[in-house]
């Protein structure tokens, strides 16, 4: 059995409040909050606070709170020489106080309150300043059926960049399209077949295989018609940015393929 | 019963030809390719050939060729006044021949070869000169089980552009997670989930809705982190001009949405 206290209560906070309820071997001894409020609902399945002074021992005091106050809140736990994590991609193992073991449990996904979420679709990229501190995270992660991975500083801060780029950028791309869509009144659901097509292409095949299209294709006919079609100057700027990048890693049709591209383009090659 | 001929046998061609010869109420007559080679595995189940002057009647003649041979093609064939369709988003309906009669019969998702394709999931965009000539096309298009939508060559060519932003570009953005993972020894498997997910989100949620992150947070420190990262310095200027048009699509924080926004961003709103 491990024990575990959540601090915070928001989307990740409770998406994994939810999960080790289910799972077989984890207790939620409590669940804090600097409000109540958030967490009332729960109050007749664990035990609810917004003192940390009331805290009771446990294996892992879990930090989800807004990046910005995890040093802080850390460093307020009244207590040492416990096993202390934060669930955030972009702030330091050592923003946790050093008076704490510490650790990062980050969860790789998007998480929003009222959706529900399979942590069989959620890595957990898992890094600990000791070794020893690794294996109880892991069994955590594996208790709520989630994917581990054990990272470092480093590998966590790219894979946060690189989560900005699939998901924050990608849906700015969505909205684009949305929004030239609708300009002729045409209809932005037609695209949404084709977005979840293009997610599901490079669960299997490398991005480098998957793409197709009038940039790749050196099409400069189409390239200028799309240019006169779009009238916002910044989505003109992405077009042809996005357009020049997809040069740069295809190559010209006489064919450059950097050395990454050759190393990487293998269709299903485990990466 | 509705008779077809198909014109080309690349990855739109050989989808249609399987999507027609599973439906109940369609008789595909001949597949014409300009080589045999590729269609000859298919010479038991239909008649194929290489030579236009062999072509019999049909309901519809479909062209499913590269878009620069489209025009070309359609003056070739050796009848008139009979119901010749392009499958490109991108080509005008007045490129065919003007012997002919015209439409477009144009499938919104992206095809390979090898993966199998279900025609629930590819919206037809059908346009037709002729208003007669439109239900044929939607009748095609119910048979082989995709949704249909009635569009004219304005909207067509905002939609292909869009899908262009959605698919070509988006997979770019993928791409450019895959090498700033890579980069540090992390893998780009970790990143799946969650390009599964952002996908999944906008299915329900518009995208105005859907959008997270430091550019939307205006979160300067993390900004200024992922720049420090990146290496690349065309990364750099995609990650700085997205950052600014998701700044630009979402206000400031003290809130400045354009009208589009005010009349789009309901979250489940059917467009
Ligand atoms: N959302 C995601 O998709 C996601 C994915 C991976 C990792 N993460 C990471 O997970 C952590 C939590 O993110 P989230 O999205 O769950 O946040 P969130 O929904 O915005 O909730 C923030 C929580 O932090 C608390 N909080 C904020 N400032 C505080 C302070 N000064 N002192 C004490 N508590 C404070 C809030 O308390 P109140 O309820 O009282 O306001 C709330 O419970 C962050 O480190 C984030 O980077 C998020
Ligand atoms: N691929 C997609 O995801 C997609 C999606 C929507 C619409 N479309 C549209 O569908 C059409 C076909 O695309 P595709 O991807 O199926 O193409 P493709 O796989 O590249 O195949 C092209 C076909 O066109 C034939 N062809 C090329 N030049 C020709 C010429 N001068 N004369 C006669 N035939 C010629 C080729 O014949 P050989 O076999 O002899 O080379 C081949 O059969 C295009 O208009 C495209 O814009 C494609």
């Amino acid at each position: 059995m491990i024990s575990v206290v959540i601090l915070g209560a928001g989307n990740v906070a409770t998406h994994l409040f939810k999960a080790f309820e289910k799972a077989e071997n984890i207790v939620v001894n409590q669940w804090y909050n600097r409000s109540l409020k958030t967490i009332k609902p729960y109050k007749n399945k664990i035990e609810i606070i917004d003192d940390l002074a009331l805290l009771n021992d446990a294996d892992v005091y879990i930090i989800a709170v807004s990046d910005d106050a995890i040093a802080e809140l850390s460093e307020q736990l009244p207590f040492e020489n416990k096993l202390v994590v934060h669930t955030s991609g972009g702030v330091g193992v050592y923003d946790i106080d050093k008076k704490h073991k510490r650790g990062v449990f980050y969860p790789l996904q998007t998480f929003s309150k009222d959706a529900e979420m399979d942590f069989k679709s959620v890595p957990i990229c898992i890094e600990t300043i000791d070794k020893k501190d690794y294996h109880i995270l892991k069994a955590l992660a594996i208790s709520i059926g989630s994917p581990t991975k054990k990272v470092n500083s480093d590998q966590r801060r790219v894979l946060h960049l690189a989560a900005v780029f699939v998901n924050n950028f990608t849906n700015q791309l969505y909205r684009i399209g949305h929004e030239i869509t609708e300009s002729e009144g045409a209809e932005f659901d037609l695209l949404k077949p084709l977005i979840l097509e293009t997610a599901k292409k490079v669960q299997e095949l490398s991005p480098y295989m998957a793409q197709t299209g009038p940039a790749k294709r050196h099409d400069k006919k189409t390239i200028k018609k799309h240019l006169k079609i779009l009238k916002n100057e910044q989505h003109k700027d992405i077009y042809k940015l996005l357009t020049k990048s997809i040069q740069n890693t295809h190559g010209t049709s006489t064919g450059s393929a950097t050395n990454f591209e050759k190393n990487t383009h293998n269709g299903r090659k485990k990466l």
